[in-house]
């Protein structure tokens, strides 16, 4: 039986036909999808598309209570999305960091009632605020336990990763996905990842197949292929995936069967 | 007539036969060598290679002195290997950054007559240490005005690129490749290349194919596909490059024809 291809990392965009028209080009027959704040796929203009990648930034590196102003739109056009194609994506929810527990909570049981989602993020603060995690940490572990994706790219440092690990280790229950591999800090992020058992770990945003390679050498059962979808390209990605794998069976889990695995998918 | 496929920067790993499948592979023609003080490639077990990489941090980031410690013996690799296959391969050369301008100058110029470097590079320093590279920028002027190419990914911040703009507005007839397109650096990395005629951009490690279509949308006739090999997948960085420039008069001059001009190669 085939295994399914599963992009572990992308975000939604508009049409949404077009999305699953590259995923059919691709040959990924699900896509784990998460909000966006940003739609630089529907910008003409050079000078519009470095405008919303400049706002990107702002979303990924500034204060956390930025993403409440757009949040709520976002998380519709996701659920719409999903909604539009429940067995190609697979939904991952979000929550705001400036709530306290109890709405938290609360906020995680409804998304998984109403919309199903399976997971959470995509976390993204700036360096130095790893703590303002820990809420999150605390309410996935009192609801379903539910993986926290979590950027790790710039302008993530050492540091936070290792903070990251601390909240880990203190919540044993909740899974953890390290976003692009921990970006520049990926070595110290492969014996992260294998010195906890719920740490996991996306290879988005790879730039370097080498590195690739020794990444899913070592942790075979715990990396994920992901395309970061509009920023990567899913075709190139997975060739990168298959070309620094050369061992079938590694490969499909990596391609798909480690996270279906984590995230319990049928 | 077909154009020349060229890989704008690549180092020099053992056996280079193995180099010349790859490129056959890949449908490049020619690539431009630089020197390496590390070869992963020759590693077998993961904990040889991730010690390799660390090595290879060191280097990059560590005190340029320590690049004089295995510089010569790297250099002797480089020129063997563009001596057996000479049409092949294009040579970059390197100089010791800690020697007086009289040396770097008598260096370059025995580089390029005993050995007909093209270039200069790769240099890599840590942050914040931009100005030792001063006297390389007067050593090129004062000879043959060679190109240098310089690692801008991690750890170089803006600050670091905005001073290497400086330096090229005060020898404006030192041509510099700005390399790994200035990394998580890129979208200001884009501004200071357009803006500075003597400025290149060198795309091997690239992240994202969004980035990568933006950049060669706002630098046709300056942006060079670069592999980065042992890091990169040479075949992978071509798919790159070519999924994310659909005008072929374009992708013919970022595969090859830019640094064509740019190195006067016929």
């Amino acid at each position: 039986m085939r295994k399914l291809v599963i992009d572990g990392h992308s975000h939604v965009t508009i049409p949404i036909e077009n999305h699953i028209r590259l995923m059919d080009e691709a040959g990924i027959d699900k896509t784990v999808l998460f909000r966006t704040g940003v739609h630089p796929e529907l910008k003409g203009s050079n000078d519009e598309i470095k405008e919303e990648m400049q706002q990107l930034q702002k979303y990924l590196t500034g204060d956390p209570a930025i993403a409440d102003s757009y949040g709520e739109a976002a998380h519709e056009e996701l659920f719409k999305a999903i909604n539009k194609y429940p067995n190609r994506f697979i939904c991952f929810g979000n929550i705001s960091l400036n709530k306290d527990l109890g709405t938290m909570t609360k906020n995680i049981q409804t998304q998984i009632s109403k919309h199903h989602i399976l997971g959470i993020g995509e976390l993204a603060l700036p360096s130095g605020q790893i703590h303002k995690l820990e809420n999150v940490f605390k309410a996935s572990s009192q609801t379903a336990c539910l993986p926290l994706w979590i950027h790790c790219f710039n302008p993530m440092t050492l540091e936070d990763i290792l903070q990251i690990e601390q909240l880990a280790k203190k919540y044993p229950s909740v899974p953890v996905i390290i976003g692009h591999a921990g970006g520049s800090n990926w070595l110290e992020t492969i014996d992260i990842v294998k010195r906890n058992p719920n740490i996991y770990i996306d290879t988005s945003a790879a730039f370097s197949s080498l590195v690739l390679k020794l990444i899913i050498k070592e942790l075979p059962d715990k990396t994920f292929y992901g395309v970061d979808y509009p920023y990567g390209d899913m075709w190139v990605m997975r060739k990168m995936i298959e070309r620094a794998c050369p061992d079938k069976n590694i490969r499909e889990k990596v391609l798909g069967g480690n996270i279906m695995k984590l995230l319990k998918i049928e």
